[in-house]
This record gives C-alpha cells, sequence and structure tokens, in this order.
C-alpha cells in the first residue's frame, strides 16, 4: 500500500490528475495548467500514472505526432478522494502556514 | 498548495494520521503500529507533523520522559480525507499492481 499512497498523494501526480478531471490534455497544455512544474517532472510524473494505469496516452501519427494524455477509468475513480485531499488543502493551507511560522519561531520543539 | 499536498499525501504522514485516528500514541506504539517505518524515519515524519500543526507532542516529566502524540483538531480534520485516500489505494492496489506489471512487461511506453 505504501508505494500506492506514494503515487497517488505525490504532489505534481494529484495535480496532474486534478487537470485531467475535465478531459484529455496535450503535453503542453497540462505544463501550461500545473503551475511550477518542469518539463521533466511532468514527462516523469506523466509517465508513473500510466504505468500505475491510471493515465492513457493516445499518440496521433501527424507530423509532428500529437500525444494526448487522459484519465483511465481507474483513475478517474481517484479523482474523487484526490479532490477532497486537495480541497482541504487549499481550505487549511493558512492554518497551516500559521502552525510552520510558530513552530520555527520557537518552540516547543526544543524543549525535550 | 504543493507543500501542503506534499505532506499530507507523503506515505508516512498518511500513515501516522491513520494510526493516530484512535486516539493518542506514544512514539514506540507507533513504530510497532506502522509497519516498516524506521525510527528515523518516524522521528521526521512526527517532527513535520507537529511543525504543520497536525499532530500534538505532550512531554510527561517521568524517568524516562513519556511523549504522547495525538491528532491536533487541524489534524482530525484530515482523518476523512486521508482515509478515502488510503481506502481507494488498499481497494485499488490489485489493479495498480497489474497495470506496472503489463507496463514494465510491454509495452505501449516504447512506441513513440
Amino acid at each position: 500500500m505504501n508505494d500506492v499512497l506514494a503515487r497517488v498523494g505525490d504532489k505534481w501526480s494529484v495535480r496532474v490528475v486534478m487537470a485531467l478531471a475535465g478531459g484529455s490534455r496535450r503535453f503542453n497544455e497540462l505544463r501550461r495548467d500545473i503551475a511550477g512544474i518542469s518539463q521533466r517532472m511532468l514527462t516523469r510524473t506523466l509517465r508513473g500514472l500510466e504505468r500505475d494505469g491510471l493515465v492513457s496516452r493516445a499518440v496521433t501519427a501527424s507530423v509532428p505526432p500529437r500525444v494526448d494524455y487522459a484519465l483511465t477509468p481507474l483513475g478517474n475513480s481517484l479523482r474523487d478522494p484526490v479532490a477532497r485531499l486537495g480541497n482541504w488543502a487549499i481550505a487549511n493551507i493558512g492554518k497551516i502556514e500559521t502552525a510552520r511560522a510558530l513552530f520555527d519561531a520557537g518552540s516547543d520543539h526544543t524543549k525535550l
């Protein structure tokens, strides 16, 4: 289970799954939609998601070749739990940042 | 949001949050409950969760000192989304392992 959690909880995987929730996307569309991801990291994340059966890759033999990525049925079933985790993160990021600032400024963790 | 997802989706953080869902635990109890975690990784994971305000740490001045870890209210609010992700992983690990075996044995990813 740990390696499955490592994949589905991975921050970039979460972002890619959320970006594909609305339908298939091309590589450069994903790169534009996911702020801060590098070409290398997007390639690696898509490869991992494809290997896990969560994302499919369709190649159209044009010049240049066109590659579309989409969630598989398994990937679609991951949308809801991932969205809940993502929404929790969005709702609570302020509290977490406050906690971090207090911890770093202090704190209790130096007492023992 | 990415660093929040990195924390809450981290495989060991998920395991610790799930282990603390039933109530407070001492360090060695957590280590026993979470198969495969090293002392170093548990220390590091608890420190990260404490810094994020998700886990509290209560020290009792006995000899030796006793340290109990528990979910904070913020940590408790994370239980549900984390459990959903964990349950999804448990339910789908078989499909993911099959997909990985097919991918590694093949496959489509060598075609372009």
